[in-house]
Formats: structure tokens, sequence, C-alpha cells
């Protein structure tokens, strides 16, 4: 079933000469099947096909384009042990998360469906002609939101199916009529291909235009760059490492027409763990983060790697308490060699940082390719100093800072680079004496945690994932939840045009039934 | 009443050894005063104020907002005959002008103030917690916008009062929470202070922290650089030229930290002329763009400086008509020298170009400093081939591309780079003929007209300023209406949060009684 070639539309193609394997990290052997990465010739030709298709799918209704994504959702479904046992054997993660991920791959793809198909996500806005006004009449302007163009996908390694070929990314600039190119990702090339074998089936069932969809293959950096470059694609989408993300961000920035690029990037996701919550809950929440830090071997953007609390006996009982738990756990698979090698790397690189000490580190023997957790500390002051201390372990490690005072708990909190998300431990009323840590914590995030850990990002409306960079690269958007549509559109006014030539969403009549924004009242009502 | 000094915060500061004067471009000679251009501990201290500011400014409510803006509104008026007298002694623009650009900044001022004071732009989005949900609990989420942080404003030198010190960028930036400090610009700068001034006193008088303006002279790019790179500035509002926007833009990228530059640039604002308006309609539209072209001197960034016609008797009498009568509009006074320099040298620049032909150019004797009008015409391959005619002459300049067919049109259009607007003159039922066309022209374009003109940007929710690149730097935001608060602003979720310890505006009560999303269903109702 799985081919090793490209969708370019809706057609399968190998035309070029660079070959690759993906590779099972459990079993530490290479996967059979060969994959073509895309030629020139091939992203050229995706490319042109977006553009074309982009003609008539941003004029598609908000029913077929639900249609198109409910389809892709119930495709997936179709695919059903294959994708399962490929996703496992591309990534070394157990069945039950492949289970978890296609469940939340398929609700977001269903979310969507029902945004567009309601439709009132355009925002439409009609402001009245007013003839008789002085000094000058006033003209009838109406405004929705269009899709922006073509869009390229870079899916994440760490989430092969929710934000990859048809995740989150994807999803939301189908939603919004933005056909869309996904360079695959080389790690996870079959699970991909069988997605994007799912999108096809859905986009012909549903009568899309041929280009709405690419799915292309790639070894290395070659087919992403070429395609950010691309002057036909309009805008960007990353899920990834700080390096890979501004890479791509800087070259969109240095185009003759500049595009937006949203990436989703690093983040050791700040915990601070409040006096009385060290005393009173310090064993729970030791017990607690033992599990989300190595929940999936600690492969989550929003693992928590870090942990401030306040120097003194509670906070070494929580961190001790914090070793034994975690030591109990039982190290899993990590993606990827490359994965397991980077997480080896940047391990040594932290142990070797002056004043960092290791608290307690796995140590028994484990399988190729399973990651070792680890628990460090250092002092507030060392950790003021050296930003290196500052960057992501992507794995299952976490260092605990131990703060001298409230005053220097709040500088080490403002000088963190940007994070997707921000935790408070705290109990008893105490949250009342730490607001200006408060504060400084939710100016470097785009989510803030009471009480709570930050792995587990809720599909929802009211989710932020995103965040200050680095965490993105556009703090204004949000990555996950049906808001993260935003990024893919443009608001586009009609001055004195006359009412059968508009847009549905903008016809006197409502047709569509939406709620819009007429003379500066919210409304279903028609004009 | 004018000093020529800096507001750094509250204080009047010029401890600068650059100095500068404005010039009167009717009168042609210097104005009086010395401005003294910031210094770096100026800039220095007017970003760390602002920073200081944002920590309480971005939690002032609503209802505190408004007052200020309202009260800086009231400082303008209240600043009286110093103000347009100033104004017209630094731009050469008439009185009329100057009090209709006054009425439109107090306009947009008290429009954010409603907005503001109202409460629901900050799109409140609640997801209750579902603590029984199977296989996870769900936990509760709420989102607000948050203002981005300090706000640079580089004003436009063509709207000294509407798109300049407390202009839409300031205005917009204020109503979202974030503190503002204006690199003046240098051809306005008495009258840059002077608004300033009403600012401060407006700041002083409803209590807002010190830092939350600042308005810093500068004599050429370099106070703009350094604000632009200073690490605790977190975004940019800039109106102006190609080359200045995308310099910003280009160092805003560049910076370790990226932040968000939304630069409103040049356009040529297309105006196509159907056959059948070019026929029925062709010496109304000619006399009517002969106004548009000639208004302010041309110096909008809204002005038609292309028209596309198809070849033929019709559009050779609209463009015969057009000459006719834009030779009987009396030239008027431009900014400032640069800007008529400017001007003379783009006109010659396009007049050089081969097979660009002069229709008719006013060629009386003027005053220094007036501009004189010109109406150029060109072949439709001859313009495709030749992309330095596609570029702005910004002054009283038009080109007629006199085009082969509809797809010669269409490719023309498709061919032009982004546009703040596109205008299409159509009579009795042709533009069913003409769908590619039209298609073609929303493609490139952030607002387009029926049977109108591009010049006047109504303020009203439904305007869209801004478009592709290089319109705007992001056309996903407009520079114009209410909407363009979105520009300054993130979302931010607040997970589990206890309500006490939430925003009003978050509250299970909904104390402000703002509209919001709970669960999905939009309602002001409480929780």
């Amino acid at each position: 079933m799985i081919t090793g070639k490209n969708y370019i539309g809706n057609v399968l193609s190998s035309i070029g000469k660079i070959t690759f394997k993906t590779f099972n990290p459990k079993s530490n052997t290479e996967n059979d099947i060969v994959y073509t990465e895309a030629s020139q010739i091939e992203i050229d030709k995706a490319v042109s096909l977006a553009t074309e298709a982009y003609k008539s799918f941003k004029n598609v209704s908000g029913a077929k384009k639900s249609e198109f994504l409910n389809e892709i959702a119930n495709e997936i479904e179709v695919l059903g042990d294959d994708l399962i046992k490929t996703f496992c054997s591309e990534t070394g993660l157990p069945e039950g998360r492949a289970l978890g991920e296609r469940g939340r791959t398929t609700f977001q793809l269903r979310s969507f469906a029902n945004l567009v198909k309601e439709g009132s996500w355009v925002e439409a806005t009609i402001d009245t002609a007013q003839p008789d006004r002085q000094p000058i009449p006033k003209v009838d302007i109406r405004k929705m939101m269009i899709p922006i163009g073509p869009v390229v996908v870079f899916g994440a390694s760490n989430f092969p199916l929710a934000y990859s070929t048809a995740g989150g990314d994807t999803a939301a600039a189908l939603a919004a009529g933005c056909p869309v190119i996904v360079k695959s990702h080389p790690m996870h090339a079959g699970t991909g291909e069988l997605v994007a074998s799912a999108i096809i089936k859905a986009a012909l069932k549903t009568g899309m235009p041929n280009g709405v969809f690419s799915n292309l293959n790639s070894s290395g950096i070659d087919v992403g760059v070429k395609l950010v470059q691309h002057p036909q694609v309009k805008a960007v989408g990353f899920t990834g490492s700080i390096r890979g993300g501004r890479a791509l961000f800087d070259m969109a920035a240095q185009r003759a027409e500049p595009i937006p690029v949203f990436a989703e990037m690093g983040s050791v996701n700040p915990v601070v763990i409040l006096p009385n919550a060290a005393k009173n809950k310090g064993e729970f929440w030791a017990k607690t983060y033992a599990g989300s830090i190595t929940l999936g071997s600690g492969q989550f953007c929003t693992n928590p790697g870090l942990i401030l609390g306040m120097k003194g006996d509670d906070l070494s009982n929580f961190i001790q308490v914090l070793s034994e738990e975690i030591i109990k756990v039982e190290p899993s698979c990590m993606l990827h060699p490359n994965i397991i090698g980077a997480y080896e790397n940047n391990k040594a690189k932290m142990q070797s940082q002056k004043g960092l000490q290791t608290v307690v580190a796995f140590d028994k023997d484990v399988s190729t390719n399973f990651a070792r957790q680890i628990i460090t500390t250092v002092e507030g002051a060392t950790f003021l100093k050296n930003t290196s201390l500052h960057q992501e372990v992507f794995g299952p490690f976490s260092m605990v800072v131990q703060c001298e005072d409230n005053e220097q708990l709040e500088q080490i909190i403002s000088n963190l680079e940007g994070q997707l998300t921000g935790t408070i431990l705290t109990e008893n009323d105490e949250i009342g004496s730490f607001t200006k840590v408060v504060a400084a914590l939710q100016n470097r995030v785009g989510r803030i945690i009471y009480n709570g850990v930050p792995t587990g990002v809720e599909v929802c409306p009211a989710m932020v994932h995103g965040g200050p960079y680095p965490a993105s690269t556009d703090s204004r958007f949000t990555a996950v939840g049906i808001n993260s549509i935003k990024r893919w559109v443009r608001p586009f006014s009609f001055q004195s045009w006359p009412n059968e030539l508009l847009p549905q969403e903008l016809r006197n009549e409502n047709p569509l039934g939406i709620s819009r924004v007429i003379d500066g009242k919210t409304t279903t009502n028609p004009l």
C-alpha cells in the first residue's frame, strides 16, 4: 500500500534520484520501503498545481470544505491497522499512543469541519452606506476573511499524525481555503504517505481541485528550502526545533516578497513550585512530575524541563522524592537514533556546565534508542549567569533551580526566553505574595497553568499553543485549536460591491445564517 | 509652546547634539524652531520607561484606557489654532485638510475608546472543565487577548495627524494596552510635539504610568534603527515608503528575538475600466479621476497611479477627457522639498522608460514645491515586460495601460505587486464576462471598489487598509479601523486558574458584561 512516491496533487510520482528509508528505533533496524525525495520538477509542479487549485478552492463553500475535512478523517480511520503499525514501526511509540494520536487528528479535522460548516469564523463585518452623510457620503463596505494562498506545512517528528501530514496546520489551512503542500517528515515518511493517500481519496470523493494537497518526500533540508523560497508559496507552518524553525523564518523574511512563517519551536516550560506547595504537597507534585517529565520519553513540546523553587529543606525534599520516583520509571524508546543521539549529546553538554549537579540519572542498561531520564539541579545565581543552562534538552530531562529569594526567582523568570507554558504550583493563598513572580511568568509564556502539569494540550477554542519567541515565531497566533485558522487568512474589503456579486457570507440576505457585525452590532439577521 | 525637545515619558529632554528644523514648503523657507534629535541615553530611557509602564498599563481596565484615549482627543482639540497653524506651516497642506485630519484623528481615538470601554474586543473564550471526561478529565481553559509589549510607531509624512503621533497605530496600541514610543517624523516635528504634549497631558490627567508614551525627535534614520533593534521593543508600526518599511522589517526579522513589523507601504492602486464603462461613462470617470489623481497633490497611499483599459476608441476618448480635465486642476504644494524632488525624479525616470508616452503634463510655471500633474500611457505588452513601469510615483501622476485583450489584462493584473486597493469601473452586467479579471484583482489587493475611487479610506470596522506585500508587510492585518488593534495583541490562556485571580474579562460572573464564547456558544451571561 505504501509506494515510497510523492503525491504531486492526485498523482503518485518519483522521478527524483535521492532515496532513503525510515528507521524502526525499537528494533534498531531500517524499515524496508524505499522513499524517493521530491525533485525540483516535482516541487515546481506541486506548487503550480496548488496555485491553480487556490483559484477555485478559495471559493469552495464552507459546507463543501466541511465534507472534505470530514472525509479525510473517515479515510484516515479506514487506513486501520496499516496506519497504526506503520506509525509504530517508524517512531518506536506504543500502539496506545498511535491510537490516541489518530483520535486527536480526526477530532481536529472534524472540529475544523464544524467550524467552516457553521461559517461565522470569517468575521463578516458590514458597514452600510449613508448617502446623506455630511460632509461626504459614507460608502457601503463589507469585510471577511479570505484564504492567504498555498501553504507549506512542515510536520513534527514527535507527532506523526496530530501535527504532521493531516495535523493541525494542514487541517487549519484546508479549512481556511488554502491548498497545502506537506514537506513530509523523513522519520515517518510511510505514515505520511498513508495519511496523504487518505487526503487525496477524500479530495477526489468530494470533488476538490487537483493540487489542493501534495505530499513531498524529503531526506534532508533541500526540499523544504526550495518550497519556502518558491514565489508562489504564501505562508509556512512548522513544528520542530528552534534551529530549523528560525532558518525557515529567516529564509521567508529574506524573500523578495516576505511571507509569514508560523513556527512552533522549543520550550523548557518553567514550573514554579511556591514554598507552601513544596512544604505541604511536595511529595504529590514530585510524583506527578516524575510522570510528566518522562511521558512519551519526554518528547513533548510542553515537557517540563525547568523547575524553579525556593532553596531550603522543602525543595530538597521535593527533589529527593522526584528523584526516587523518576528512577522507578521504565525508560522507553525515542523516535529515532538521531533524536536519542541529540538527547545524549545535549544531556552531556548540560552536565558539563559549571555548577550543574546531577541528582539522579537512570544508569541501568537499556535497549538501544531508549532514553534514560535524569534530574539535575543548580543554584539560582549560577543559572542566571549562564544562559546555556536555559536551553531545552529534548527528552526526559529536568533541572531544578534553587533560588535564594523572591527577587532572584522573579529575575530568573524575566530573563528566560519565550515559552509555550508556565506553571505555578501553590497552596493556601500564598500566591498573593508572589504577584510579581506570576506577572513575570505570564509575560514569558502563551499559557499559564495553576496546580497542574504542562503536558497535555487540550484541543479547544480557548487553548493557546504558542508564545513569545522562541516558543513560536509569532506570538499573535496559536497553533492548536480552531483559532489557529487565523494564521492562514487575511481580511478583505468589498466597497460598494453589488449584492449579487458578493460572496454568500456578505450578502444582504445572509443566506448562510452566520453571525455578522452589521453597523457595529452582532447579529444573524439579514440586512 | 513648542520646545523642540523630546518627551521621554512625561519629561521634556534635549541632551543630544544633533539639531534640525522643519520646513514650510509653501513659503519655501525653514521654520524657526530648533529640534534636538533624541540621544542614545534618551532612547534607552524611553524604552526602559515603556517596559516598566507596560507592567501596570497592560492591566489597566478598558474603562480607564477609554478615559485616557478620550482625553487625548480632547487635549488635541484644546491645542486649537496652534496645532492647525503648525500643521500647515510644516506640510503646505491647506487649513481645511488640517481640520479634516484632526477630526479623523480624534474620531479614531474615540472609536478605540468606545471599543475598549465596551470590552468584548479581547475575544474572551472559556472552555469549562469536564472532570468526568473519559479517558482523561478536561481542564478549565480560558483565553483572552493581551497586549504584546512596548510598540514603536513611525508616523507617515503624508498624514501628520491621522497616521502619525496620535494616529491610528498609536491609538490602536494604547487601546490594546501597549505603551507607545513615537519616532517623530522630521518633516512635522512641531505638529508631533504638540500632539505629544496632548497625549502626555491626558496621561497625567487620567493617571497613566510614566512611560506609557514617549515622543522622540529624529533627523534621519538613526533613532528609528536604534528603536527597532532595542531588545525591549516588542512590535513596530510604520507608514511610509517601501524602502523604509522593508529596511525596518529586515532589521526586526534579524533580531535575536524577531518582532512583528506592520508596515503600510506603497501602492499604485490599479483601476480597471471595463469596455462598457469606457464607452458609456468614459467622460464621467475621466472627470472623477482627474480629481482623484490630483487630490492632495496625489499624496495619498490610495492614489490611483495605474489605470487599465482595453485599447480602442473608447479608451482613447477616456484618456483625452482625463487629460483635458486634469490640466484644468490648479497645482498645489507638496509636503516638503524632498518629496517634490522625489516626485520630479520618479516622474522623469518613468518618462525615460521605452514605450511610455506622456499624454499631457501641466507645463505652466508654478510656485516652488508645487507638483505638476501628468498623465502617461503605455501599451499592455510594454507594461508587462518592464516592471519599472509598475512602480509607484508618489504624487499627481497616473499611467493608462492600453491592453490588447482580456487575457493580457488578466496577465497584467496577476503580475502586479500587492496593492492596497483595486477598482473596477463597469456598466450593464458586463462584469460577468470578466470574472477572471476580477478574481485576479482580488488576489492582489486588500480592498476592491466597485464604480468608485480608491482615495477616501473610511474609518469603520469593515475597512481593510493593507494588502499583499508590498502594500503591507503582513496582509493578515489592517492598519485602519478598530480591528487594527489585533496587530498589537497576542492570545493568552489560563489553565485551571482560580476565578478570583483571573482578569475581570474571564471571571465566572462576567462583571464587565462582555460578549464571550463559552463552550462554543457566544453569550454575555455569567458562567
